[in-house]
């Protein structure tokens, strides 16, 4: 018996409630199946389009962004617990899913603070970004070719608030859904935890919170099945198990996408070498099972 | 040393997220006193103005009411374990604070179904509510002076389905914030729990859970030290202790408003009702620690 940390994409999630909980529902028997297998699993989740869509919702009431965050948590937990109450009721599982609100503590001298370049809500023509930029004091950058979004900035997780109450829950036998959008990003102000108008990259908030919860595997999912090298050319090769080193390589000589492929398998050699014997699996949802036989997915060890 | 379910009102909390987080922090402060006080604590809170600012934000996406709710127990369910947790920090006591995603089951053949009478939402004008009542087979209602609103069933809830969780966090010396907005509402339909478009009083969901977890108070936190009868007449009379008896005697005088004291005396009656030794107590914040001493609030015992 292995304890899990799943790190889901925001993106797959879908577009709207409705989507939402039918890619849930068909997510849920996935991660019921590694359950039903005996295994402890806590569910990160990611949250791009979610806090894309409340905060350009509520832009209006100046809503602020650690708390757009929490909006999302408290939108895609519940339907994750939902899903997953379900699936394991059905196979007659007496494992309980919750959801938990989750901080997670950022350094204010990350040098991500002054290097903003993680895009969130809405598009702007060039035009538009520079007066939004300008009236609301913002940083706008260019996004694909769809036009201009706000840029925050992206700050290493160095803690999580809430990493008692996650180990707790996991040790009396539950599932436990916590860093949802990377974790609502917070700093010490004097003897105060403020929050800060930042994203956090939900493949690093899983990654620590593996670390914290000392957890066996951590998956990361993603869109293909595995990972490849030459990724998109006629050499393309996908990859089986990877050593750290192999990893380091793979780096150095451009095949991993930034904002992409990169991150994934930073998050990946950072849990690895965090302690002997833990591994990492960059799969996709429907080779999670497998993944842990060496039937699917990409592993790293060392 | 007792445990006790506070129940806080959503129109005490402020009407912006920077309002919202002083609100609380003042309303932590108390808290803290009970728990530093040995006592163990579980806050449920209401939601009403923070769903309606969502719901209407969200209406362009169609989101339905218990994704609304659920952003809504993210959003201040953040707020409170912030506060709560600097709150605690501060006098030393190493205690953690944190909220879970909660689901509430209510029953389809709750005749509230039948009878919609809880507005929601902004507000609208006879004409316009007309209008918008066709156009999404709204039911629509005359609310106070203002306006039109939307009207939403309120059934009673029937049980909390992570009740289980909250026990163990409990247990465990959490103290755990749950069943914000009156928890999001489900009901079974074939083997799934549907979200319903429905608001559960959060003063019967405090008083379900309070039950749940065999609390021995239940706190229903309101704007008035104390309860009255005679209220707002010369001859008003502030109540420190009550029987049930006496309650039941003073509904059916008719001391109490429907939609506001009302459903806070038929909660605690309820509560003190539920197993021997049990008390319920309306009262301010403020008085809060003063009231387990007899010095503030109005206790409901048999």
């Amino acid at each position: 018996m292995s304890r899990i940390l799943i790190a889901l994409g925001g993106n797959a999630l879908g577009d709207n409630p409705r989507e939402q909980m039918e890619i849930i529902g068909e997510t849920s028997r996935h991660i019921a199946d590694l359950i039903e297998g005996g295994h402890e699993v806590v569910i990160a989740h990611g949250n791009g389009p979610q806090v894309g869509m409340i905060s350009v919702a509520l832009e209006k009431e100046q809503m602020p962004l650690p708390e757009c965050t929490a909006m999302s948590q408290g939108y895609i937990g519940y339907h994750l617990q939902n899903r997953m109450n379900m699936e394991l009721n059905k196979r007659g599982i007496d494992k309980k899913v919750v959801s938990l609100i989750t901080q997670v503590v950022v350094d204010k001298e990350d040098e991500a603070f002054n290097n903003p370049d993680k895009p969130i809500g809405r598009f702007y023509t060039k035009e538009e970004a520079e007066e939004v930029g300008r009236q609301k004091n913002y940083i706008m950058m260019k996004d694909s070719n769809r036009g201009y979004r706000r840029a925050v900035p992206s700050p290493k997780p160095i803690d999580i608030v809430e990493k008692e109450s996650v180990k707790t829950l996991l040790d009396n036998g539950y599932t436990v859904i916590a860093v949802g959008g990377g974790g609502i990003p917070v700093a010490m102000k004097g003897d105060s935890m403020v929050g800060v108008d930042a994203v956090v990259d939900k493949d690093f908030a899983g990654e620590l919170m593996a670390e914290l919860i000392d957890a066996d595997y951590l998956f990361i999912l993603t869109a293909v099945d595995r990972v490849a090298i030459n990724f998109g050319k006629p050499d393309q090769m996908d990859l089986e198990r990877i050593t750290v080193e192999e990893a380091y390589k793979y780096i150095e000589e451009g095949h991993f996408a930034p904002g992409s492929m990169l991150p994934k398998i930073r998050a990946a050699i950072d849990f690895v070498e965090s302690k002997e014997g833990r591994r990492a699996i960059i799969s996709s949802i429907e080779g999670v099972k497998g993944a842990l036989e060496g039937k699917s997915g990409t592993l790293i060890y060392r």
